[in-house]
């Protein structure tokens, strides 16, 4: 069967930044709220819609409001999975003409998968609108779930798997660390699904889990760029709000009792060097603490300025690197830490380091100096984002899906301003403590060893 | 609405041992596979009989194969939702008649729910036998799912919840241990469920759960005691071969990786004392390593002669008992070992002595005298199940269901007989290694303390 050149994206942590192909240069209006506008199409679907002609190009962006998190054990992996079956063939557009379709009126498009949603992201010539909206209207009402595109389709994910997870120390140690710090919470498992799962869907799981989540009434759609308002409206009505809207699956309801002591995770692998995986419960993206951890991780953990570098990679020189991540999420997530330790040197040490690093940044406010780089960088990312109409459409998507409104992306930077000092050590504090935290090691081991350690 | 006193039963390893309320004579006849007939109704349906006329009882015991296994996050805790419901009414038995009528015959009942049966036990006398069909037939083909019964049990779900695992350290133990020792397979949730999951549970739910697994091919019926053939096979065929067999739920497909390396799980909790709670991986029920498992636990962990008995406790005093077991699984399962410290003795102590009793037993064969005291530990436990109806109807319908042959039940003692020291060596050192394990650690506490631990 064919095979297309795909970049798919199981959105792991560290896979976070997303590669923008298409960039449009800095909009010339004002970041206005007043600038955005929100439409409901007949079918109750909504629409964000953001114009800026400064070159003639639009970000067409689909979120759908299914992701991992929506499975259960033995149909996990099945959000994913759609992300692929999403290019796979339709009413009016055979396996692989999404792509060449799309590519031969000047655009081009990517998609990823997270525990919480699915996005598709069509970048494309203004003048193409029309052959995109045609592409993922077919798309969402006449999907191909043929049998035999179901089973290339497993295999194909089933190679992914291996490599991007099972021969890859780090996302081995994420699989455990998200598996052992959540007990109850379908965050537990990994986005890419189990092997076993993966291996056992059958035909009748894959078409329920699209029929009850891709139900057009379960996407947002948003659109940047140059557009004639009238002409967007009346095609997004005539290929989107025609699609009928159905019942969709239930909302996760299950909450992840409070974490009462550490959980600790040894990974015993070969590997040239350990690393040490932390991860602590924190509250979901929309709690305003989120933007407390935003800022307080930048100082301890982004470039060779912060922290954590100066103290594990320079001073101590027991690290490599350290890195650390808040992601988007709808119920309450993990903050980590990645520590990737420096050849013979053990967990032990790196965590005490990084411990002591985290208990100062409680115990005595940050400069201000750092505090105002911090600030500073959180507020030029965002600016960065806002000068594409690409980074705006996903920003526009993620705050009305993360945050409950797209209005709350107009005041996030007053939000990032207003941040002080002892903001960072309360909530350090409060979330980053040794009872609500779960480590995951990566011991390395000659292959032989692994199997015998007693 | 109405409360009757039942002693329902979440099957927690420890309650393993079923309080059997209704015992009959050993009967005269040999324990020969002959004589136990099997029966398959019209629809479908299995039946085993074992008759046993020594006393005028019968023991009609229905294994339902459904348990929290076949649930997923949402709905956890519907299994044994469903063992409180079926005594709820249903058409010609409205609420609390189940009970009553039963008893009015003479007859008494109780119900277990684990991970992967519900089991419904019935002692009555043998001119209860049509009336006790009645009662069964009428709740499978009929069982009330009324709205205000699934509210009003719900809360007597959430206060056994709260009694039995919210204020049971023990309890509390064993959940963090199987939600950390699994990371994938489903025996990782609580049979009584999560908290917020029986909070959530939608009436759609309830009713789906009840289609899904409740369908009468479903459940395999032993019946034990003092019947006529004739009568017997034609009543079941007129009660249960009459009601249609549907489609069940899928079986449960995800497999548990394999753990590599060891996990640790704190529990800070005000409490008197710490207790440690070991749990390794091992097979499913039907492998043979299982039947070596049981005799070398009966050696560790069985009575005051035991070897972690005389060592924890009598040796180094820093326990007051130990305690071990191995459970019924459709699918691998784990090896549990709890000991309750003295008060002052922390967790380490603890294992290091646990672990080097496990090392020394891998390291030297057992004695003459101790395999063969836990031999006729094993053999004679099997004969007194074997002594009463109640025992044999268990016995019958556990290897049916975790064997996959009630056949295995009358090789059981050989079995037993056969295993040597060095089965006992071999399967230790297979299964009880440190990369294998997860270890739950209660740290007592003051209550303001929990809270605060950095």
């Amino acid at each position: 069967m064919r095979s297309t050149p795909r970049s798919w994206t199981v959105l792991a942590s560290w896979s976070l930044s997303l590669v923008l192909i298409f960039l449009a240069a800095a909009p010339a209006q004002a970041l206005d709220s007043s600038n955005v506008e929100e439409v409901t199409l007949s079918n109750g679907v909504r629409v964000l819609l953001w114009p800026d002609d400064t070159i003639p190009n639009l970000a067409v962006y689909t979120f759908w409001k299914v992701g991992s998190r929506n499975e259960a054990p033995g149909i996990t992996g099945l959000a994913h999975f759609f992300e692929h079956m999403m290019f796979n063939g339709s009413e009016h557009f055979p396996p692989g003409e999404f792509d060449r379709t799309m590519e031969a009126a000047g655009g081009s498009n990517n998609a990823y998968t997270s525990a919480n949603v699915t996005v598709y992201q069509d970048w494309v010539p203004a003048s193409a609108l029309e052959i995109t909206l045609d592409l993922e209207a077919d798309r969402i009402r006449a999907l191909s779930v043929d049998p035999e595109l179901v089973e290339s389709e497993r295999g194909v994910v089933m190679s992914e798997r291996r490599r991007s997870v099972e021969d890859d120390n780090h996302s081995l140690m994420w699989e455990q660390l998200m598996s052992s710090a959540y007990m109850a919470h379908p965050y537990q498992w990994p986005v890419i699904g189990w092997r076993s799962d993966i291996e056992n869907w059958r035909q009748q799981d894959v078409e329920d889990f699209h029929r009850t989540w891709y139900a057009v009434n379960n996407a947002l759609f948003v659109i940047c760029g140059a557009y004639d308002r009238d002409e967007l409206i009346g095609l997004l009505e005539e290929k989107i709000g025609s699609i009928e809207a159905r019942e969709v699956g239930r909302d996760v309801v299950t909450v992840e009792p409070e974490q009462r002591g550490e959980r600790r995770v040894e990974l015993r692998k070969e590997a040239q060097m350990g690393s040490v995986l932390v991860g602590w419960h924190v509250p979901e993206t929309a709690h305003e603490d989120i933007r407390v951890l935003e800022l307080a991780d930048l100082i301890l953990s982004s470039g060779e300025s912060s922290r954590l570098y100066r103290r594990l990679v320079d001073q101590d020189q027991i690290a490599l690197w350290a890195w650390g991540d808040t992601d988007n999420n709808f119920d309450p997530g993990l903050y980590q830490m990645l520590v990737q330790s420096r050849e013979g040197v053990d967990g032990t040490t790196i965590e005490a380091a990084l411990y002591e690093e985290i208990d100062r940044m409680k115990n005595e406010p940050v400069t201000d100096d750092e505090l105002q780089k911090a600030k500073n960088m959180l507020v030029a990312g965002f600016y960065r984002d806002m000068a594409t109409i690409s980074g705006r459409a996903n920003q526009l998507g993620s705050f009305e899906i993360f945050h409950g409104d797209w209005r709350k992306l107009f005041d996030v930077v007053g939000t990032y301003e207003s941040i002080q000092a002892e903001d960072i050590q309360r909530v350090l504090s409060t979330w980053l403590t040794a009872q609500n935290r779960t480590v995951v090691t990566l011991i390395p081991t000659q292959d032989t060893e692994a199997g015998n350690a007693r």
